[in-house]
């Protein structure tokens, strides 16, 4: 096991990385917790729920199961509120702690209910997918969605901890391995250009689950995550970095309606949009922007955008939280392994937004 | 124009105490907000609309207002998303800020909204109800009822000002300046004997709207509560005791049903309560409880409580936010001017809770 430290204004908690992390969950919960309440989905539930119940028995505590229905076409108020009130029928009281047992959907709205129930709980994230290991489940960000946008209503609130369990990846589906390893490669792209490098040297034994290289992938993922949130919680300045490729990404997920494409897939693409656009704008080279598209091609995810029409593209990347006074703004590289956050000129972002130029670009 | 300062780990900012206020908001409002958008009812928009609009005019930016449905019956989820949509449709960014005009209603939702709205917003907050401008607009707690209980889904986050203007309380009905005066003599009783001595020569003063004495009780109010919410944000411990009376008024209101008594006259009643408690259980003189019992009519707040039947009243008390592992805990007063927390035995609770007993200990 690695433990990997992350410390920010709104708590400090450590990351654990290894092999059957799920057995000994246990040593993630405090003393003093009055009770657990375990937020999955059936299908989570289905495979590890008779290992999570066994695990959290070593406490001696009360432990509670809240199954949401599974997807982010629940990752409402609703569905929000199923938490609220099973919560408040079993009388859990402030000293409870919530654990997020799923992927990412279950892990913002676990994290989004323990910030709101009763102005704050603790909880632990035990992220199921990749995506959630090496991305959601670090950093504090929880939310839901709103008919008008993705993760719109929310909240910046840390777990006691993050317990990663390896195992579980190899019952996974290959195309949620590669839109999990579209945030891992994301990393080398805004700040690591030796991690990138190794991402391109070991991309087989990425998408084959080789023990070695997907435990220093997750672990050197939430390494670079935890050093952008430590700098910047909140997300008012540094921490916008992790938004390469998402602008597109979520403009694609609202486009295509939640759900078509996974959360990875999107950004996967949007960030081969962003490369583009960071050609146009920042100098980012041309072979560059080849050896981005070609990794996400080789982990596996699409590479050629929907076509959505121009002003559509335009109205679902308004929504974006990073636009400011109407204004869009866009995470772009200078070069891989560098970013910066800024705006730029309308015919920039309309030849990559035009099928035809874009692909000419790449 | 006085200035009393908060300052806590989520926040430092004035409330500004004084005479014409809602005439100068536009002092409040950061240069680099993008927009403002007005929380309010019908019944304050109404009353100051204009003058808040003209006001904020005078920042050079958009102002939108958002007019919620009017009571403590509405501080739901429906009603908090008819903020969300509005700020959507409109598409407001992070740099807005949201201003609060209205009671405590307002002042907890459009809170709640802008801690979550994309994960945090900023806010400013300008009670005009007495209860507000004492208790509610200062020290960050933010929440919406659930069916199950009230304020049980919130969050702690702090506006970036408070505005009090003196000149609105002329409108408010007599019981609801009666409301307000229960929360400004619950500071008296748990932190500044003299300020409940002063209270207790002032009484006829403060009723009246006696300019200089509502004033000074307002700015005190503000000190006191700033005091304990500098030290304790989260209520991790301290912070409980400005739930004198609350634990007994929270089951008034919840089983007589929202808005039959107004928060402060429950709140009130629950006083009387504690205090005869806390002479069961603290050694507090009956001198004092008289005192209390006292002081509460004579600012116009009811002294018996409804007859809901002992099972009734500790099955609704048991959802309080301070319940630990199922057992209820009660703020309770050693001396008038001094307050703790603690469980109590069951007889003397029930000693209390039974109505003949209970006027005969007052």
């Amino acid at each position: 096991m690695t433990t990997v430290q992350v410390s920010t204004p709104g708590g400090a908690y450590p990351i654990h990385v290894g092999a059957g992390r799920l057995d000994r969950l246990a040593e993630s919960i405090p003393a003093d917790a009055t009770a657990i309440a375990v937020v999955t989905n059936p299908k989570v539930a289905a495979l590890y729920g008779d290992r999570v119940r066994d695990a959290l028995a070593a406490t001696g505590k009360q432990v509670f199961f809240i199954e949401l229905p599974d997807g982010e076409a629940f990752k409402d108020w609703q569905t929000l509120n199923l938490i609220f009130d099973a919560l408040l029928q079993n009388r859990l009281d402030r000293k409870a702690v919530l654990v997020a047992l799923g992927g990412g959907v279950i892990g913002d709205m676990c994290g989004f209910a323990a910030a709101s129930y009763m102005r704050g709980i603790r909880f632990v994230q035990v992220p199921t997918t990749l995506l959630a290991q090496v991305d959601s489940s670090v950093g504090g960000k929880t939310a839901i969605n709103h008919p008008l946008g993705k993760n719109m209503i929310g909240a910046f609130y840390q777990p006691i901890a993050v317990e990663i369990d390896t195992d579980v990846l190899t019952t996974l589906p290959a195309r949620e391995i590669s839109a999990g390893l579209a945030e891992v490669i994301k990393y080398g792209m805004i700040i690591d250009a030796k991690f990138f490098d190794w991402c391109v040297a070991n991309v087989a034994g990425l998408r084959t689950l080789e023990p070695q290289a997907i435990t220093y992938a997750i672990q050197r993922s939430c390494e670079l995550k935890a050093q952008v949130v430590s700098q910047d919680e909140r997300e008012s300045g540094l921490r916008a970095i992790l938004n390469f490729g998402h602008t597109f990404g979520h403009a694609i997920e609202s486009g295509l309606g939640y759900g078509e494409w996974l959360h990875g897939e999107a950004v996967g693409c949007g960030m081969v949009q962003a490369a583009q656009l960071s050609a146009l704008t920042q100098g980012l080279s041309l072979q560059s922007v080849r050896r981005i598209r070609t990794l996400v091609q080789e982990i596996g995810c699409p590479v050629n955008p929907p076509e959505l029409g121009t002003e559509r593209w335009i109205e679902l990347m308004q929504v974006d939280k990073k636009t400011e006074g109407g204004q869009l703004r866009f995470v772009l590289l200078p070069e891989i392994g560098q970013a910066c956050v800024g705006v730029v000129p309308q015919e920039a972002l309309s030849k990559v937004l035009e099928p035809d130029t874009a692909s000419a670009t790449a």
